[in-house]
């Protein structure tokens, strides 16, 4: 039987991975509310992301509490250490999909999206919906191998974040600034969300193994 | 006669400063290199960066092992867990001069900057120095005060943000598509860069009073 200390400590894994599961559907909605300008879903996303912001709080708060109480140490200490990083990451990645969203609120009834940029958006958001899927799983399961992999997919993110701007800046481009503007800024929020699922990813193998990789390399 | 305990955490304190000079004098250039096209103060900027990095990671060891060895309760693990915060959003900010300075790279010996947005770069720039002093000052000091102080500062880099926007999307605005995306991102580089500086802000207010201002409201 597990006692209290390290039930709270499992604790924070549940709590990490309800937050990856309310990030999840946060950036899923942004990126239907985006391609369909629905204004109700994009509303949703900036409601929900409150709920995300309150768990954070919550997790804060009793990770303070747990130490201040059992004072871990170890591969405890690394756990709450890492679940304050990853919480952390979690948070901004909610903030990101709402960014998403208030771009669709800013252009609705309009859409944001151009149509030649609605196949690449489609595939940021896929992209982004299996990083965090992942990253819920490595947070479970803690294994640094699938850890490791989430590099690929940042990959992934990159190359679509460079055919964005090859369209942007295509000669034949003729939707002028504005909307230049606000792809610009939602190409930005998909990657930031794709490095935030990473540094995650990086945690869980530091907290494995003790040290954190640099440049996808452990 | 302070012990080594206090002694260490006193170093954490001095840390964060110098993270905070090394981060300032980053945005400064990466401003001048900006407004200047000057590639060789750009990849000073881009170099330096390490330098920020290796420093929080020493910081984050040395407050891992902190903890193992002292346990440290109440006001003293507030202030290991704010400084492990306010270390993430100054590594951050040094990574956003550094984001500047690569447009800087990318451009050269072009300016990405048109000459109707050089003013406010400029005072973007300017701002994002005073928001960085003052946190600085207020790790320093444990002033609430000034830290609270520091929104009035976000809101000036806020409202600069929306001059950019307003100029990019005038009627006369006749650089095309490629510069308004450069302008796009660095004017969002400095807008999240006044944003990690209030957050460490917050960070120096949790310390000093155990909560969080909201919405810069204590």
């Amino acid at each position: 039987m597990r006692d209290l200390y390290h039930e709270e400590l499992d604790a924070l894994t549940d709590r990490l991975i309800e937050m990856t599961r309310l990030v999840r559907s946060g950036i899923s909605r942004a990126t239907t509310a985006l391609l369909d300008s629905d204004l109700q879903l994009a509303e949703s996303v900036i409601s929900q992301d409150e709920e995300v912001d309150r768990l954070f709080a919550e997790m804060e708060a009793s990770i303070f509490d747990l130490m201040a109480r059992q004072q871990p140490v170890a591969v405890d200490l690394r756990m709450v250490i890492a679940a304050l990083r990853m919480g952390t990451d979690l948070e901004r990645m909610g903030d990101l999909a709402e960014h998403v969203a208030k771009v669709v609120r800013l252009r609705h009834p309009e859409s944001a999206i151009p149509p030649e940029l609605r196949a690449t958006i489609l595939e940021m958001g896929q992209v982004a919906e299996r990083l965090v899927t992942k990253t819920g799983s490595c947070i479970a399961s803690r294994d640094v191998e699938s850890a490791m992999e989430m590099h690929g997919d940042d990959d992934a993110m990159d190359r679509l974040h460079r055919r964005l701007f090859k369209i942007l800046l295509a000669d034949d481009w003729k939707h002028g600034v504005e909307p230049a503007i606000d792809v610009t800024l939602i190409g930005r929020y998909y990657e930031r969300y794709a490095d935030h699922a990473v540094r995650i990813a990086n945690d869980v193998v530091y907290l494995v193994t003790g040290s954190r990789p640099q440049d996808g390399v452990l």
